[in-house]
């Protein structure tokens, strides 16, 4: 049985909500005969079916509409979609359509309560790693021999240097010189480029090249500048129209964090007033993160941890959100692993204790989350705004375009699979999340997705062309957009290579197009997203607003032209005209459908005229 | 791409668990080459990629094992199986074969701390509506006109007697007499039926016939008998090895309970004592549950309720638990509403919190919850041990064999409909969980199965040995083994009928049989579930422990014989002849396959020998 067309739409005018009523629709074909068409939604836990009531018929689409009261006494809202025939059944839910009941895990979901910031789905964000992207002051470097990180010399390397590869054990502890004054002095770049956020790997001081080991949470560290010169940073940024996010490393802390060291330090030092800040076993071993020695592992059973990190007034997260730095939101890295007693214990409470800390101190502010993996039960609302989307896009765009998994391991998905795991990972979270997860082909943790590609650039446009148009916020990794390689890290940390003859301005030239289109267009940033075609290797996708709309098409066959006739209907939107953001070329609906051929290779991007 | 043969057998000596280490297999077939297979685990909300080893190949039959340390300061536990081919990759989780990493959801879930009681997978449950099961002592009868029950005089009507329709509004103020006098008096009859557990409906004292709404929770109803003659029951259940689980009905009281009624109860008396068991608005209105009004809600954000209703010496759930009554369990009345303040708040705090208190009084106790949709979210080991499974057996039954769901909307499903549909169910909860999930075809809360039938004996044979072979304890509800007809509520309260000549002794004989099956082979208790063919109409699943093997096959369509071939080399077991438990025919496989065939609407179940 193939299942019947039918679609939620989750913006404006067809979903709205109020602080005690959901206005919800459902488009279906007039061509599949209704009898009855039921919202099913959860108040108290307990089924309730409401009739919708049959709003309009346009051409093929009918609209189904209905108002309820929004369940008292809960945030988090699930529901879906009965639609009954004369001898069946048909649910729409968030994982698709089914002749029965879905498992409650795909329901639709809305918390009432928590949602991110509306400015976070509207930017392009840029991640640096903040000593190999500029060096803007060299008498800040560190110089070879400076100091020793674990039982290692430091090293200076010239800029554009080779990276050290992972065995050698150096990766950590060579220097380039990148900092914060030559961050500043690229923003121009980056504004011309179409950024209007950073992220920004950890900038405060640390032994490490990544600084992943914080050593004093309230000083940047001194090769990056000082805490004034970020704070400039930060100003120069808001005048720019720009925003910040940080990352904030307070799982564990470096071992030479004064918590953890000598004198005065927890370690080996019963006595010791930071004790109950990390865990000891009985033998007085100390838990570190994943077995790595140099990273002792915070233990938030302690209050003075909780005080130290989002509690107490000049909580580390809360002092930075301040002036005169002001950030926009933190990047909680591996936050799923933080918790009590060396484990992930109460992860859920800290993390709901973290957001709040962190809205306390702005309300506006967005709480980002890194996991590797899904981070479904982070993203309800209650927990984080975004998380940095490797689980709900990056894995599964590698996995179609690259034939890898995040293991390296080969990995072979259709047009229509990509469809399935992008539309089941975001099944998972309601929709406002959606438009906040945080986007990414790659980052310092993984290779460059060129290099995944191994180099082919046709499918890095397609690649970069998904990142632009999909929903979520995108983020494009220092480098990706003039053609950088690298392999894992450290190999993906090189320089960035300043002199534009090493640039591929073609692929930079794509990267300045999508990122104006995104910003040009709403429907991008904001709109609904409703697949229109999965096949083997060609996906055709609809971004939806009231007001807007983009189609998004694209070809993975290296040889194969596809022609294929869209269902524009099916989105309710009024558009009968397209243009071809890239060419030129224009389209006109026949019938509520759009012809359309894509060449081998291909992504086309379609705005409505 | 059809997914190749994957499946992870749960019981010994495939599956061990210890307190820090899990014993984990795989089985595949050899005809699929995997260069590796991985388990993948999540510590810490981590991944973690473990290569299995093979440990032996049997025929086609490849079998790979692990032993893993059981992650630290968690009990949660989720893992599926990675295979990796020279091209991709395929994964094993609880719902099926996916070619990449499916959803957290359907992972293999296990928790290391709780588990069901063992006790509870090897019952045979009857479920009694006291008043209409069997009338032992007629001296306790509620006389007509003895007293108003929401404004109408209550009736008593002779045994046997229609029951009024669900409009006329008398449908809970009918008394016919049955007893525990009446339930004792039918131990005999029912241990000859082979049913070794008694789950009885209300029976504290209360106004009505359902006894939803509690007067008195430490009383049993005046009209049932005394708490002494309920003494003895229990122990001459006792005596006999039979169980009893009781209905805890702690959501809301009666109006008439003295928490809520006049002089010192809570309504329209804000000076009560018992003023906080309730919600009221700020009009001084309660709240009810489901606008009930009889039924005013209580309020477990109050200490008093807690302490009433699970944390005091003591307690409601506790008294019960005690001698000289010593009940085995308890069911849980819509557990999934209660909660504070008028709504489903805080309900996970409390239902763990009435899990401690019942495991406190018999860690051998049985918790088990009333849900009509899914539950997955109360099963997960650390709330409840089992759920009345209207979900994840009775509506897929229902929609498979009846072709209706449970608000009577016509449902079509396959074969393969329905094992997707069971597959999915089980794949949320642990496999310990599954074994004890509460199997029903109909309850007082439903059309009975034969009706919903219209009367086809043919697939109510069907149902029932679905109902006596599928993983989970199965419960009969009082007199459908006779036969028994009756629509929705009240309809399907009928009395029984102790005149043999109005039953179906065919049927009678079926049960007999299946459940005599059932106790006489572990494999159909606490086996392993294969579903070994899922097509349109035919279903063959086994039943698979180290020492037993069981299968079972059926066939719904009504003029088509099929003939099976059912590859049982899959599940590992190294029966090689089964005899048919009804017929006595023989059957040997070849090169691990057996060949069966099945009539129109047969269901066959074959035994190792």
């Amino acid at each position: 049985m193939t299942p019947p067309f039918l679609f939620h739409p989750q913006v404006s005018p067809w979903f709205r909500a109020t602080h005690d009523q959901l206005l919800l629709t459902l488009f279906s074909d007039a061509e599949t005969a209704f009898d009855q068409v039921l919202l099913r939604l959860e108040p108290d836990n307990e089924e309730e079916l409401h009739p919708m009531a049959l709003l309009e018929q346009r051409g093929r689409l009918q609209i189904w509409q209905i108002a309820v009261p929004l369940p008292r006494g809960q945030e988090h809202h699930r529901y879906c979609f009965k639609c009954l025939t004369d001898d069946g059944q048909w649910w729409l839910h968030g994982g698709g359509c089914d002749p029965a009941m879905p498992a409650r895990d795909t329901h639709f979901r809305y918390n009432s309560r928590h949602r991110p910031p509306a400015w976070v789905q509207d930017q392009v964000f840029y991640q640096i790693f903040p000593d190999r992207f500029c060096n803007g002051d060299p008498s800040l470097d560190v110089q070879t021999g400076d100091y020793d990180y674990r039982n290692r010399p430091v090293i200076h390397k010239a800029w554009g240097e080779p990276v050290s590869a992972q065995g050698e054990g150096t990766a950590a502890c060579e220097f380039y010189g990148g900092d914060l004054a030559g961050i500043d002095q690229k923003l121009h770049y980056l504004q011309s480029l179409g950024v209007s956020a950073l992220y920004l790997n950890p900038i405060f001081a640390s032994p490490s090249n990544h600084k992943y080991d914080t050593q004093d949470y309230y000083r940047v560290d001194p090769h990056f500048g000082s805490n004034a010169q970020f704070a400039e940073l930060t100003r120069n940024l808001r005048q720019r129209g720009m925003r910040l996010v940080l990352d904030a490393v307070v799982n564990h802390t470096s071992t030479e964090h004064p918590w953890f060291a000598p004198p005065a330090g927890a370690h080996r030092n019963p006595a010791s007033p930071w004790r109950s800040f990390y865990t000891f076993d009985a033998e007085g071993d100390y838990v570190s993160w994943k077995g790595i020695r140099s990273l002792p592992k915070l233990d938030f059973a302690s209050e003075q941890v909780q005080d130290a990190v989002y509690r107490a007034d000049d909580a580390i997260l809360r002092h930075w959100m301040r002036p005169p730095y002001l950030i926009d939101g933190w990047r909680l890295d591996v936050i799923h692993m933080l918790g009590e007693e060396g484990c992930a214990q109460g992860n859920r409470h800290h993390v709901r204790a973290i957001r709040t800390a962190i809205k306390q101190e702005n309300p506006d502010a967005y709480v980002l989350g890194e996991h590797f993996f899904e981070a479904s039960q982070w993203l309800q609302g209650d927990q984080e705004d975004g998380a940095m989307n490797y689980y709900g896009f990056a894995h599964p765009i590698r996995a179609f375009l690259a034939g890898k998994d995040i293991a390296y391991h080969p990995i072979k998905i259709s047009a229509a699979g990509l469809d399935q795991w992008l539309r089941q990972a975001r099944a998972h979270i309601p929709f406002a999340n959606q438009l906040a997860q945080f986007n990414l082909l790659d980052s310092h943790d993984t290779a460059r997705f060129l290099q995944l590609l191994d180099g082919d650039r046709t499918r890095m446009t397609l690649a970069v062309t998904l990142l632009m148009t999909y929903i979520g916020v995108p983020c494009i990794y220092y480098g990706d957009e003039v053609g950088m390689l690298g392999g894992n890290d450290p190999d993906c940390r090189r320089c960035f290579p300043w002199e534009t003859t090493h640039w591929d301005h073609a692929l930079h030239e794509r990267y300045r197009h999508l990122i104006r289109l995104r910003r040009q267009r709403p429907a991008l940033r904001r709109g609904d997203c409703q697949t229109l075609y999965a096949g083997d290797h060609t996906l055709a996708f609809a971004r939806t607003l009231e007001s807007d709309q983009v189609v998004v098409a694209c070809n993975r066959h290296p040889t194969n032209p596809r022609t294929l006739t869209l269902p524009l209907w099916q989105t309710g939107a009024s558009a009968t005209r397209f243009r071809d953001a890239s060419s030129g070329e224009r389209f006109e609906l026949v019938q509520g459908e759009l012809q359309l051929t894509l060449p081998p290779g291909a992504a086309r991007v379609l705005i409505a005229t």
